[in-house]
């Protein structure tokens, strides 16, 4: 840490506290190393604010990238969540653990060009297609971390639409992604006559809920399940297969169907936006992340329970993975330090089996009635 | 602060750095009167997570609420989302500022019965109706700072689904209206004999982005607009009226429609997570909140912006808002000691306001194919 | 029949003849009184296409409209579906029938004005409001048959939206709603200043599927449910009550999230198809009417069923309900000459019930893998 | 005709006519050879419907499987829509007319497969990309006019949906494909040991709006343009091309995003449906064919104005297309005795064109606030 730094962020913070007459204790404590942040993840920085951190667990997770038990940690300020999700790890390991298996669709940028009219917009296309692996090269070019694996076109008229997945490795890739298809989009502009009028339009969709991520995803694909037995549903949920599958129907399915939801779960926000705060992810993805479902079937007086996230970005290296509490917590689930997205595929694995611990405390708990009584006892916010 | 309570944290992260060989230095670092946080905002914590705190503006608002020039505190990872803020802020104030303009539609709980069929679900409506008053009086009896407002009602065959719609004064409001909830859905078993099966039943939305939010609005409802002049719009953001007004229609109205996004906005997400984390809010929140429209309407070359958040949980107390830092931060905006909600709907506007900002920036950026040198230049994720 | 207009029509269809050199010898078969359809129902008409015409039934309905059993007319020139509709009618008639139940929610015409910025909007909405019983005179003196009964308004920026509920009794209604729309918004413009850009903007919404008139409904709502016993499960419809509940839940349910469809159904755009091309109905209205719920549930190895229509735009005069065989069509129901909406009530009951008939006939069938066969022999199209 | 059918037919109408001490004078009127339609079109004929058949055009258009100047055969029982298709027609052609695109994307069917967990639903997954070209040998077994072109899958949990795509050729295919996925279901489970639960499943989209569709296209996909001089615009229009592009934007963009419609257009229905009845189509694919965009952009006063139809079913043999009034209009389009789908892919791009047209009128009707009166005029519904 260099003191001309420091001297910075403080003189900042100061001509704040004068400005506003007031006095900045909280704000201004922070570990060693946060200061880099000012380079890297906030300009004007004046301090840093303080989540909670808790830690749910072990859950017992198997998968493509994961093995072993995990304490998952949890920043939050809402609460009953970790004791809630600590409940859900407790029943899912005591009845053989999660399986959960994560498959990258790769990170998308969704660009828009101008052409004089459909003809040309069918022509751009053919390009496109044609000069798949020159565009490939280019892409490869800008990062050695970098793989465009796939494009996906949209014509409208005079307008085509153009989605580039990648795979970013390690990264959850969005800073990769912007400047890899800034150079495609020139490229393309260059060879075609035809401009970009957006290298960003919303075809990504980057940090919305949408359909086309649901439906193709975007990131990393996540699929958990788990089979509860009776009498752990009984010991440790306080309820009945039966019941909570009836919660399902009503809440997941029904529920969100009359309401035009996109969030067929309990509360996929909740488990993410914790564990994006705690693991030093982009917490606005939790905009995509929330859409997702939930299924339950009773099998023999078990519980068969299965989450399916299409849309989850995030990664183990970039963004906010390297500040110093995140890096601890990132450590805690041994997910740094990975090579060619091995950890960043784990830990959306783990983050697959925690969102599935937390659906199934949750919706234990609503099916015997419980949501009330837990928000007295602690001071839970949500679901 | 009390000694018992901190030995129990300590106790607790020396427990999980033995188990796994670690050890947490970053994760302990916390202010005095963040270990409050143990019995209300996050069971088994062993620290905190520091999120970067940066400042943008002064941004000049005015609405039914609010009057002043606010800076603006955003707690985020993401390099460039400061200084993309604080430039929208530069040319939204530079302008004459941006009107704002709350209104309170009401924090909702929604609840699934089960009746024996279609005429017993007509009877249970009815009774609702009917019973609104005495619903309401319930409601009041559980927190002298909760009204009951109004309720909304679904039926689908032998089930009938209802959205209770709740004033919470200062709050955000989640904890106080499930427990109110619990309350009224006892008495209407009671009464008519049909069964809850679920108190929080995805008719809410809580936490999901959904159609009925965006229609009939969620928590407090924010309008904003500006009218950028075309030498700010020149000298501030280098770009013109017609290009960002070309980008709206080309990503947040055509590149949304085609993907099925329910965000006709280019990145609310980003402004209210950032904002979220440092106000103490319910950083899950952001999965409803990304909703919304920005419009724009090129007048005299100079540019008409608006944006419409229709579903904004929010508060000035509870949750997260006590924390020592997020207290500050509330403060800095000076929507802390409210009253029935005054607060709170000015915490609104300037939410509003600050999304405001965020667009026109980024629209800015995109018009003129700068998002990837301004990712270059900082480490920008997202949009 | 005057002479001069068969005349006119003749002559138009031997100018076409000539014209491609072919001869109309179908085209040109249709009854008497059918040429009136020249002045209300199509212009530039060259005779008629002819819609096969069959069948089902007798269903057994009882509502608040109706009671009996019917005999209902589908035109269909699709295979299958008139013995598939006739069958579920058998299999809930023997069960005793189907409760089926509307309610009006009234016919809608959304228009746009323009303000200039956010606190014009808000004024705008205001006096909507605060003259309310005026913009219902008004409306009423363009038609005795209309009532306003609702406005609901919307506010994007500069942009006011307002959506117009109608009660127009026994019609559809959309023609009258758009006459009295159209001196509404006139003296609206009038009264303050503010113009009305597009008296049909789509917040109707009106002939597009859309979750705005799912959650809120359109036209006339219908919900009708049955309880299908085991013994009749089995004889009738060859299956059994777990096996179209488990088709329920995944294709109506499931199948339709992951496909973000709002057609959480097995079929009711077939059903509807063809009893409104039968009853005069507007057809492109199928457009919305296919969207809407069915549900199931187990009771003692019996099968409650309910199907939920919100959005059900149609009437017993006007439009299509005069010409000779429709005529006919709504007397087979007993629809005609209705007064106040009774009988425009009674026809949604009875097409809630239709629908319901068709909806057990092909979940049964898709239950025990029987859809290929039935095309097989029949010459049945899509599902 | 034989006389035993014709008996037939005139038997059950008289038993209605008795029963219901009705007399069908209307009902029965129809020409030679439709009685075939007791085979293959509908059961328990009764005798026929007759829709009004109007003429709009010519329509010039041009496409990569058409070239010429085309009449539009409209059934219908909605005045002002012949005459309003009419008047587009009109403006297009006067303007050069109108290039439209067709693309066969293919029809499809979705099934879904019960499986013991996510493992194998993965492996499942695999063996159909392994097994692609064996299952397209058994579907091709099953029809010389059918090849499965893709396979689409999507895990939840232990289900496993597929969404089969055929090139059904000249035909809309809904009833081949039916039998053919039969056979591949069969296979798929007797290889595999997975129960395959419904054949569809609600994964096709079949006559439901879906965003799955509209993303990703279902049956032919069409795409339709034309610019429209600034003088037509002003003598047949009486309009201006800002004044269209205003009320695009208005109604087309903003008014169905706030209405969550998935049309944004301003009557796509109104012209399939007409164009679908007139035909011989599938009346109720409609609730499809009316997803889908209108854009438009101002160019030097002139109008550039587009369609984009993702989901349109249909076909030039099969369904109602053998019948004698729809082979008739069907013959107007010169669109009979086609091979290998190209009279079928000219038939949609006329489509799109003539959607295009009916566009452009109703939209310049609403940009100078003609709607009402030519509603009143005429007797014309919706829109």
């Amino acid at each position: 840490m260099t003191l001309s730094l420091l001297k910075t962020i403080i003189q900042r913070k100061k001509y704040l506290e004068n400005k506003l007459k007031m006095n900045f204790s909280a704000i201004s404590v922070y570990p060693k190393n946060l200061d880099n942040a000012q380079h890297k993840n906030c300009e004007n920085m004046i301090g840093a604010t303080q989540i909670p951190l808790g830690i749910a667990g072990p859950l017992k997770v198997s998968g493509n990238y994961t093995e072993g038990s995990f304490f998952l940690p949890l920043a939050t300020t809402e609460g009953a969540l970790v004791a809630s999700v600590n409940r859900g790890c407790k029943a899912a390991t005591l009845s053989g653990g999660v399986r959960s298996f994560c498959q990258d669709v790769g990170i998308t940028r969704g660009s828009v060009f101008k052409t004089p009219g459909l003809k040309d917009s069918f022509i751009l296309k053919k390009f496109l297609q044609d000069n798949f692996s020159r565009l490939k090269k280019l892409a490869a070019a800008t990062s050695s971390h970098l793989q465009l694996i796939a494009l996906q076109t949209k014509i409208v008229g005079n307008l085509l639409y153009i989605r580039f997945s990648y795979d970013s490795q390690e990264a959850m890739g969005m800073n990769m992604v912007t400047i890899a298809t800034d150079k495609l989009v020139q490229f393309i502009s260059l060879k075609t006559g035809n401009l970009c009028l957006s290298v960003a339009a919303n075809f990504d969709v980057d940090k919305k809920p949408s359909y086309l991520n649901f439906i193709e995803g975007r990131g990393r694909q996540v699929w958990a399940e788990a089979v509860i037995s009776a009498p752990i549903i009984r010991d440790v949920l306080k309820t009945s297969a039966s019941k909570i599958d009836e919660v399902v129907r009503l809440k997941c399915y029904l529920g969100s169907i009359i309401s035009g939801s996109l969030g067929f779960n309990a509360h996929f926000a909740n488990i993410l936006s914790a564990l994006f705060i705690a693991l030093g992810q982009d917490v606005a993805h939790v905009a995509e992340g929330s859409i997702g479902l939930t299924t339950t079937e009773i099998v023999n007086n078990n519980l068969y329970i299965s989450v399916y996230l299409p849309d989850l970005p995030l990664g183990t290296i970039g963004g906010g993975t390297s500040l110093p509490a995140q890096q601890e917590a990132l450590r805690i689930l041994n997910v740094t330090a990975g090579e060619k997205g091995e950890k960043a595929r784990k830990l959306a694995e783990i983050v697959g089996a925690a969102v599935l611990a937390g659906e199934l405390s949750l919706l234990s708990a609503l099916s015997v009635g419980q949501l009330a009584s837990s928000h007295m006892k602690l001071a839970r916010n949500g679901s």
